[in-house]
């Protein structure tokens, strides 16, 4: 097969072939953890509860026609309570099951949730700018660290796209979902792949909405450098890595 | 490399690579349609101008806490008001560029938007039973033809899965998102696979959002028979097939 070729193929159901491997689930290899542990002595920020009051347009019809990927932000910062709903939005986890499985606002090929959130935090009312991490079990957030000329180094990310310098300095947080395929591959081995490309498309288009929904705009940026990006974050490439960003600011007036 | 390490590898971002290729649009070869030809003499049917009043829900906040996979349906039909609700939020063209390119209710990379929306039609007030295609230029239906227990041939689909035919054969529709890889690719060449998957997220996250919305509730289905229905859609498998459905019904009482 060409390189194409793979690649198309790549897009396919190829269920009836998965259906004979012996993955690692059937083999009673441990099921991966469902979240990502941390330091005990890291520092925690309470994220304050949903609240639908800060949302300013909840017509759902209203969100989905206004929706536009948006490139120009406003100076004004984001509220805690905002990135607490937008967090909600995206990974919140909205029950869990008898078996240890969570079921979130967005849906998850066989409740597997590979993603972790990091944020790019650049203006967000009582929070220093610096890198987090979102903390789905406990609705809270990871201060992870400071990181120097943080707009330069996003500009850096996304590879200096014309447009992006333009809206990723004034947004007021990045969103970078990360993939730990593993805890697919635990239950669908090869098959967990194409799903995980698809479920983070449902996040992304959730982040969407609701950013409409509270008077700001959202961009997401597929085009980045991926060993970059990794390694400000940390992430080793191979077990974890990025997958997909999101940059959030409120709208110009 | 693995097949294992391919497909992760799959899952990153190859812009720096992509960046010293030379695709078809920077050859100057022919820009793809934004949609599929049909024969003139096929029947058309309008779909009613999107109205909000088919929303029983219209609290975003309310229909993403609502969002769950459904898979029992109640033995109501759609209206076609809904239908066309849901096409529009799927695929919908809310605005074209100058240029040709259309925005739609989801954002897509580069608006390539490489997707062809079919339907299994089971239960659509004024609507007969059979397949049909989405036009989202002309916001209307396409009818392809009748099939023959359509309800058996989507457990085959869905290849028997012990939840599948209790709710396939009572949802109301069955939508079923093909690409056009090419439309990609034109522009991104490599690089437009991992962009279509994500892309397709993105559509059937609102297909949850606005069945939720009407008081119905949807199921993405990305374990299929991809030779099976592509041969029932008469896709070729190559230059199109399909890559993700999703089932649609009213909520049981």
């Amino acid at each position: 097969m060409t390189r194409y070729e793979q690649q198309r193929n790549f897009l396919k159901s190829h269920f009836l072939e998965f259906k004979h491997i012996k993955t690692d689930k059937i083999k009673g290899l441990p099921k991966p953890p469902i979240d990502k542990p941390y330091d005990s002595s890291s520092i925690i920020i309470d994220l304050p509860k949903v609240n639908e009051n800060v949302i300013k347009e909840e017509n759902i019809y209203e969100c989905i026609k206004g929706r536009r990927s948006t490139r120009f932000y406003s100076e004004e910062s984001l509220s805690l309570e905002e990135l607490s709903y937008l967090l909600w939005a995206t990974q919140g986890i909205t029950s869990t099951t008898k078996t240890g499985l969570t079921l979130r606002t967005v849906p998850c090929s066989g409740a597997t949730h590979t993603f972790e959130t990091y944020l790019f935090i650049m203006r967000v009312d009582g929070i220093r700018k610096g890198i987090y991490r979102y903390l789905p079990v406990e609705h809270k957030l990871l201060f992870m660290f400071e990181l120097d000329e943080i707009d330069q180094k996003i500009d850096a990310i996304t590879l200096d796209q014309p447009f992006v310098p333009n809206f990723t300095k004034r947004a007021a947080v990045v969103f970078a979902w990360s993939t730990i395929p593993y805890r697919s591959e635990w239950k669908y081995d090869i098959s967990a792949h194409k799903k995980i490309l698809i479920d983070v498309g449902h996040v992304c288009q959730n982040l969407y909405l609701v950013s409409e929904s509270i008077g700001a705009g959202a961009c997401a940026i597929g085009i980045y450098d991926q060993k970059l990006i990794d390694e400000v974050l940390g992430l080793n490439g191979d077990e974890e890595f990025i997958l997909y960003l999101g940059a959030v600011g409120k709208k110009r007036k």
